[in-house]
């Protein structure tokens, strides 16, 4: 598969200028460029450029709004609600998190639901702004409805991620970002494109039977949540993805479970919706509201370590911590460029051509 | 195989008496009486009075204080730590939630890591605490080591479990009570008992390869972490039970990973332990910090209720909600009374023998 490799350096400025296109602000098109980027730099590709395009319908459609007016809704010392104004995540979000380092900075820990906002990008993103304050970030966000819960045959929840960011010393910080379902789109996106099968538990077929073919989603299919069966605790991973779609869907006021309107713009949100767009939730934990944040990241680095030495099955395939992967996708893709595949490429290039800003390898 | 069934109004104030009987005060005994209890109301046999006569023996070796002296070594007006003495669990972890509960009635939110702490018994008795008063509750504990990290084949975390606790109107409560491994203790010892093979994706032998023999936990085997296998994401299992260890563990000074002390008096803690005792991490979110709890608590109706609706692979096993089966059981057994099997009831009536302390059916 011909691959376009470009660097973040040309690629960045290029996503900037076609927010800015497409009527948002400087500020928030710098935001936003910075997080989708982030994601093809962390190689987590499905949530990069990838995305553009599909914003930009969106923004076209008017489900997006350019020009969010955005709000604290309600609040305590701890806790707030925000309203996104139908922007997108990626501008709402860490502007979300802003407001909850400054509330760990006052009273130990803070927290903002989001209701009314669209796709936020990595949740990485936004729960990694607490590491250089020496707190711990959390970020989940609900999504649209892929996945089946437990039992079930219905698509009822997105992927849900969970992510928490935790600093350490000198160790690099441990953070996790996983799909509360069994694999991401992403994986299947993968396994399409190299026209391969599918592990049995990430898919059903739509009547709810098992599937190893990538594309079934497309007809009807649903994700498997983590787990994948009873047996192995697929009603854990349901039990997860329906917490993160609580938090952020009905504790913030926006659409929940069936109802979170679709990401692409060729289908359209139900009627008689329970809230406000998609939701996200995001906080933070001061870590000096615990211990001393330097005896905390001490302790971190002796964990981290003894992690890395456990044992582990096969010696050229140790143990890992988690955000080990994606830290080294961004070193390398920072020095290296990001690579692209052709699909992606040539999308940005038609994105390039309907609004005359010109994207150079 | 025979069992004996017993009320909990018989049960619990045995319990109380036996825990008078080994030095604790009439509060702590009433305390720790009624959380293990609850356990075996809620049908989690294996975290109920099953447990009590390793506590005793603990007691006896002095690893856990029955007169501890809990206090607050740290704190904001959202978050602090907690010094639990050596105290058990079941004690701790409920005076800490309340703590927790106090800060989010004054500022929105509360979080409390405990240090020097036991067993603290099922999660969801300390998370549904908070939901009388309009609170999410949060409740996690790390344990000891029986649980090898994805690509691993050593014992580095323990079960590890997260539970939160979410308040509906109508419907009742959501609460997620789960471990982070593929399966928990209690259902190895079931198959066991019933001398039946497990599913592979649960254990591991010594060397790491697959098992579906239950006894091989006893022979060194390895728990595995949800997902089972790095296909279906045993490392997101892992990723999770990192986070609650991290919480429980390196947030409150207590020990972590390999340290973390064991549960039975036969086997004794590690050398240059980096903590003291196990650490549980417990808070609350006061709901109408986000949104007036009334409107919050119509839409979870809504949600639990659209869940219920969605369609099944079998009309006869509907989809379920978080905390639907325990419910279940805690009607039923407090009806019925409570059904040990023989060898815990023989269990109790060797504590009976030795204090003196009678207890009958």
């Amino acid at each position: 598969m011909a691959e376009i490799v470009i660097h973040q350096n040309k690629l960045q400025p290029w996503v900037e200028r076609i927010f800015i296109h497409y009527g948002f602000s400087e500020k928030h098109a710098k935001q936003a460029a910075d997080v989708l980027v982030s994601a093809d730099l962390r190689g987590i590709d499905s949530h990069g450029v990838a995305r553009l395009s599909g914003y930009l319908r969106l923004i076209e459609k008017q489900r997006i709004n350019p020009i969010p007016d955005m709000k604290i809704l309600h609040e305590t010392p701890s806790t707030a609600s925000y309203d996104a104004d139908a922007g997108i995540g990626l501008v709402s979000a860490p502007a979300a998190m802003e407001i909850a380092i400054e509330k760990a900075k006052n009273v130990g820990s803070g927290w903002v639901a989001i209701q009314n906002s669209n796709h936020f990008g990595i949740a990485a993103y936004h729960a990694m702004k607490a590491l250089p304050h020496d707190m711990i970030g959390f970020a989940v966000t609900n999504a649209s409805p892929l996945v089946t819960p437990a039992l079930g045959a219905e698509r009822m929840l997105g992927t849900n991620p969970i992510c928490l960011a935790i600093p350490a010393l000198h160790e690099p910080a441990f953070v996790l970002d996983m799909a509360t379902s069994a694999a991401s789109n992403g994986k299947l996106e993968i396994a399409e494109r190299a026209e391969k099968n599918i592990p049995k538990g990430w898919l059903t077929q739509k009547d709810g039977s098992d599937s190893e073919n990538p594309s079934e989603l497309k007809n009807g299919g649903m994700l498997l949540t983590l787990g994948s069966d009873m047996d192995h605790g697929s009603y854990k991973g349901y039990g997860l993805s329906a917490v993160v779609d609580i938090l952020s869907g009905v504790l913030s006021g926006a659409n929940y479970g069936p109802w979170v309107p679709p990401f692409v713009s060729f289908l359209d949100p139900l009627d008689n919706l329970p809230g406000k767009g998609i939701g996200h939730f995001v906080g933070a934990w001061r870590i000096d509201g615990f211990r001393p944040a330097e005896e905390f990241k001490k302790h971190m680095d002796q964990w981290i370590q003894r992690f890395r030495a456990a044992k582990s099955i096969q010696s050229a395939n140790p143990v890992q911590i988690p955000g080990d992967k994606e830290r080294l996708s961004h070193a390398e893709r920072a020095w290296q460029g990001i690579p692209l595949v052709e699909k992606v490429w040539d999308d940005l290039q038609n994105i390039s051509a309907q609004t005359g800003i010109v994207l150079a390898q």
